[in-house]
């Protein structure tokens, strides 16, 4: 079943922008993804959040998703941005526009 | 700019598979409607939530598609199902994959 995956990363004060530019490469990244049908990148009012959706072919595609090297890379310049990571939500997709 | 939706439906006990056919069917409506990108809908492992995601092509596309006689009708069935709404998102879309 097509899995989905919901996400608040908090950035360091000050580090909402660098980190969404970083989500965005990954985004790019995943352009050639077979299993990647969404992943899309988004703020709210709230001044340091950026939310993640995402809907993957199924969950261990999403896994696999994070192996290669230039992936691992992104997260690791990702990770010294982040102060938390809240709201996450797993979803089994049931369907819907866009898929 | 893309105006994405994030919300959580708890439905009424028992009634979770009858609020997410009426949701299914929405998303079948917004087919047609060139404002709407996504429109998903996702259950978690918790029994009566369904969650769905959205991504319009901005704000004013979101509220023009609940006009309709046809999404009233089933906005007015799928009402009394509906124990609460909760997690309302409202996202600036910055950009990713799947748009």
């Amino acid at each position: 079943m097509r899995y989905g995956l919901i996400g608040k990363f908090t950035a360091q004060p000050g580090k909402r922008e660098e980190l969404a530019a970083i989500l965005l490469q990954a985004a790019e990244l995943l352009q050639a993804s077979q299993g990647c049908i969404h992943y899309v990148i988004g703020t709210t009012d709230e001044p340091d959040a950026v939310w993640v959706t995402e809907v993957w072919t199924d969950k261990a595609a999403h896994a696999v998703s994070l192996e290669p090297e230039n992936v691992r890379a992104l997260v690791a310049r990702a990770a010294p941005l982040i102060a938390s990571v809240s709201d996450r939500t797993e979803l089994q997709v049931l369907g819907g526009k866009g898929l």
